[in-house]
């Protein structure tokens, strides 16, 4: 056990109406809602990444939290006070799931064979704490974005021998996730995209990341690993255009290399708002297509333009998310991860706990409130009255692939087809959904 | 001949010292830039629609332009009156092509059997235009957003009889296309898209879509159209969201319903800074993914977010999107079309012409630019000296299919592997291009 | 009584369980909170502009409502019919205050006589109307930007006839609100900005714009007129750049004109986000500066770049704007305007009614929890506490300028100040604030 | 001499045809252009901070450059290392001036004792460089912003010893400033905002800074110091809301505390992008309002919603700049500096050159363009001639207060006025400016 959040007690579910900060008042791991316990529902993980590899530093001044396992030391001794701050974390905030990239839980090293080493040694660190605390791998992944070699892209990298290192790593990291019981593993391309147009060939980029996507699908069937492949959109930062912009954009590459049954999305709230969409449009546009796996619930600032990365309050969008996902069966291996910054500001221990807590009761509160939504669905009743006319002989014959442009406008003129505008009650839609969530 | 322009002669090419502001400075049709004239690399288009069909209003305010043919009055006289106008100014701007919607030149009547007359008989108008004047269409389109049935949509409309009254009017709008020689056929999703994701089915209305646009291609080969079809990608407005948001979008859409080598996209380049992108971004995506077709020139204001549609000013931009074409080999059917508003301030007979022709001499400056930058080409020297080392065994071997993670993994570590970053040399070519903008 | 509404009820607060649609749910006009009842509190207003004056056209399409009284006919019946269905709205929605436009209420006419005429004939029926109804005004305001005559600005126009042309406007409207009990008087400086830089002169336009707001304010005085003058801010839209761009740029140029003691601002929620703000921030820092007046709750879409105009539905952002100005002592002169636009397709004619009763549920809603935080308000507590070292000797000193840049740097190096960072708590207060908004 | 740049020699202007990548183009130092040495008009400076502070790092990714003088090591001979390579480029490159923070030049110690001390000890060493290369120092800033101390802010901190400790600094810069005969003084304010409305008293923080920046004009005149007092507007990053945000918030605060004719204002194109306006718009805005100053160059990217800080290239963007500062009379003791960043993968020692001769030469284009069209202004004719009515009687009455409201309308209805839109002629405008540029 880690000295650092001594002072912090286990966190424990105490209702809407304790005053304590350091409890839950709406995530109440057991209870039952629509025939699983919340819980089961919201899959909650914590990460390795910002919340233990990152000391509050920006891109205008150093770091502010005076984290010790970051601190200049024997980098593996470091590592392991860093997994024992880690575990006590991910365990007295009680989320049954953690996530970390390779070079999160271990040293990168000054070769390729020390980070092999390093890696492995510390997966045996990893695995044993997983024993001792019953927590589980939501997803591991592979750093090919922070060592300087990553600098213009690992897949997507003009030089082969970069993309060659990236794919040791996925390898190491898409094992180990195996051997941890990881329930999906990850792709985040940081920086597979450009900077400049003028030195980027686009095409060939993109052939080298369906050649390595496919690699690793390839790579996951060899091995037998059961999870999930994801990928995560983002549209920029750091690089000015990422390739893997959003969902539409990765559907269209998956089908491109015929991935689009092997990988599914990991959406991120404030990816989401940086492509110009709302968080709530990519989760349907995902479930949409096919391809909806994961979530991380970080969201942005609606006045910044960089990944601010802040612990979500926003219910009421939330509840929409968690109306798309209980609408779609809810999640299989995905589920909700906090891979949120903590404020500069916010410097004093306690505060990791308060943002997670926040983030883990606003989720919790927009799963209550999306399951009173279904209990009596209006929104459900709206959509399926709007649509009733594709009941019709007309609209069945048309989406049966029946008609042709030329038969559709013998019927228009045969009949003097003349249909008129009906309201779409937006504005009553919102009123009963700003009921439903405060009522 | 109208009257309205009566002032103004046709419009020559004088040279860039020229002090005359009706006239071309850059832009000499005849003139032979590598082995093409400029008019055939440039295939230039004006439009009917902001041009002749728009007064001037904005949603703040009414029409300033006067334009005679848009008062009132017998609706099919005036619609005379306007392809009059309009092919006057085409005839004396010396644009070879012009374009149309369905409902630009034609009234849409009260019923469907009006429309089907009225447009019946422009087309017979247009056709004696085209003979007298020499133009030819570049595209023709249908209207499926200005008309109140089409508030929620045409193909993706939740009432299946807008969804007809739409397949009507490409229906006969894709006819006409052919039958004045169109080189092309566009769709514009205007109202493609959704107001709000409360009262929208996304699966629905996609596989709706997914219906329209195969029967449109189906259309297409009935009647032996040899046109190309193209859609126009935008991300929102007038709806919040448009389902064709950007060309990766599109690109997904086609691959989702087997329509990748049916369509092309027409890319806006005020469309594509809506969505998030740079003009130049667009094209080179499109052409990456092998669906570029044609232009809409028309530019937005960096600082204002929505269509502005302002002539295209920005030539180290357009210098990059002519480059990229003529690296593509030049345009096909496609061209460069003006959709371009004036601004509302610019109600003199005389700014029409003023736009256009700035919009054509700073293409045409592109056109110029480019082709000197191709005749040594500084930019495809960078690129193949900056991924040369896909040239080697590692490359070639990982490029053809012969490595696998596991491989890649032990080539990596038993060569112990360790690339250094290389200079992107982004700042150098950055100069290098000004040079050739500016030397 | 007009016809036109006539299946719709007065509308009556039913509580939060009732499942009429067609009822307030959380405004009670006559409960009491904090002292002074609800009404007294959220001083709701609705307009003419949007509501009567619209059709539903956007930019893209014609008017989707066909409402009556914007058909043709003779221009001063159809004002009649106006006043008589928008009366008749205003009662049967049960807000004590309506606001117009001069070119609202009355039709321009052809002439400056014919306006002066017409708008004189409509104030006595407005008159009347107010008498019968008890209805007050808000504010009004002249129309300086939807004539072409202003498509280059009223009072920054080039043209100073213009500018004498919009100042008859205004002298009209205000003599017209002080007649009509007006409480205030509003300026919104549509077309108040540029186009371009390349044909304006931005320091004479700011004098113009100097030289009308001190003649409003000379007027004010001189018909002792005792309402509040109000300007409101707007970024963009309809133009390029607005000079009322935001609250601290208005209270720059009133400082510039000194008539920082004439005016306050009208904050639109929209307007706000155009801005590049949160509605937030700009009560807030018009709080700050001692300029806030009144509000037009209209918000924007996160996602759409332009003026949605939407009724405001963001609960939580609601209870802060309405926390601010309950911690500042309520509304004085102003009051909480709803400049809303339905939506394109919501066209049956109850959907003004949904629209407006969600916009005054939603800031009651606000109201009622803003109450509920002041009485146990961790957020002034929280400040208190991050700023108490302001009450030390050194803080007080600072404050009261008795300290200079040399004096304390002999403080900080003879006392070898070494301030540490302390936590900002900002996920706590996040926390703290869902929980008072949900608990 | 330092050896990190020890194959580049100093460049030189060779000419638009030269083929040197390493040598200015159009920047030739002293040709003489409308009455002044090139070098007289542009004043270049380059920068301490992002050149020789920053070894390429973002928030995703470690350090690229490997800049020998900041890996670890005794601190002060690090900082002595940094100027010799400092110095070394600087004069290689020939600017005229340079520009530091004080932490950039010495570092800033365990203590405020070793902050003097050290920063003393630099001042001490830069002083002799500028007598040794003849380097002049266009300002001196202090940095409050990097520290953890200056988490919530420096000035407007919640501790009024951080404000003191902030006071200290700045004192000490001042103070090195006026020894080392700079020619302004900067106040940047990364920090001077805030994270959340939750936590913060707008009102107490914007009087703090109102009593630092009157202080600091105090100090000023006590120490005879005859330099420019620049304050750096920037909307946001690192801060949520940055109180400076653009020139017309700063020029309200400065009316707010009697400050206007003590400082002026120093533009970052990329922070007038960031605030939602052009480079042009804060340039023109300043003159305006009388305070502009001196310019960071450095740009944004359109695309990208943070402070990518890139070297400037849009020279179409960069005359109209320069236009308006030659109009205005040229700089007085302002400059054009490059506060910019390196992309991350232009890791090459010659990669710093390639950048600012970039910076220089396009500045040095922008000024030859701009003068060209001042020698024959039709801009100036077009405002001359647009504005022309406010020359007649009404006019000058108008402009001169001799009209009210009542006696305009009087004249307005007597007059029977009726003004009509007249052309503002922007295409034709837009057309001219791009044939002045590439003609």
């Amino acid at each position: 056990m880690s000295a650092y959040f001594e002072n912090i007690k286990p966190i424990q579910y105490e209702g809407p109406e304790s005053d304590n900060d350091l409890a839950f008042h709406y995530y109440n791991p057991e209870e039952v809602i629509l025939g699983k316990t919340m819980a089961e529902h919201l899959r909650f993980a914590a990460c390795y990444w910002h919340n233990f590899c990152w000391d509050g530093a920006d891109v205008f001044g150093q770091g502010t939290f005076g984290r010790p396992w970051l601190k200049d030391g024997d980098p593996m001794k470091r590592a392991v006070e860093k997994a024992d701050v880690a575990f006590d974390f991910f365990s007295k905030l009680n989320v049954p799931y953690y996530c970390f990239h390779d070079t999160d839980v271990a040293p990168g090293g000054d070769s390729i064979n020390e980070y092999v080493s390093n890696f492995s040694s510390m997966v045996d660190v990893l695995e044993e704490k997983q024993a001792q605390t019953g927590l589980k791998l939501l997803w591991g992944t592979a750093n090919l974005f922070s060592h300087p070699r990553y600098c213009a892209g690992g897949a997507s990298n003009p030089n082969p021998e970069v993309f060659t290192f990236g794919a040791t790593q996925v390898f190491h990291a898409m094992n180990a996730t195996k051997r941890l019981g990881g329930e999906n593993y990850v792709l985040w391309g940081g920086r597979e995209g450009y900077e400049s147009l003028l030195n980027t060939n686009l095409k060939k980029e993109d052939e080298q990341l369906g050649r390595f996507f496919t690699m690793v699908a390839e790579h996951k069937h060899k091995i037998g690993f059961k999870g999930t492949l994801l990928i995560e959109p983002k549209p920029q930062e750091p690089t000015k255009h990422q390739y893997d912009y959003d969902s539409a954009t990765v559907y269209g590459f998956l089908k491109r290399y015929g991935l689009e049954d092997e990988f599914k999305v990991n959406i991120e709230a404030n990816h989401a708002t940086l492509a110009g969409h709302s968080f709530h449009h990519e989760i349907a546009t995902a479930i949409a297509l096919g391809i909806f796996g994961s979530i991380d619930a970080n969201r942005g600032d609606a006045q910044n333009g960089w990944d601010t990365d802040q612990f979500p309050n926003a219910v009421d969008e939330l509840t929409l998310v968690m109306y798309e996902i209980l609408k779609n069966g809810g999640f299989t291996t995905g589920g909700l991860n906090f891979d949120c910054k903590l404020r500069r500001q916010s410097c004093a221990p306690a505060d990791l706990f308060h943002g997670h807590i926040g983030g883990m009761d606003h989720m919790a509160l927009a799963l209550r409130k999306a399951a009173k939504i279904i209990e009596n669905d209006f929104l459900a009743q709206a959509k399926e009255a709007r649509y009733k006319g594709w009941q019709s002989d007309l609209g069945k014959a048309i989406d049966s692939g029946k008609h042709s442009l030329e038969s559709l406008a013998e019927h228009c003129v045969s009949n003097n087809l003349a249909p008129k505008a009906v309201s779409g009650q937006q504005e009553l839609l919102e009123n009963k959904l700003n009921r439903a969530l405060f009522g």
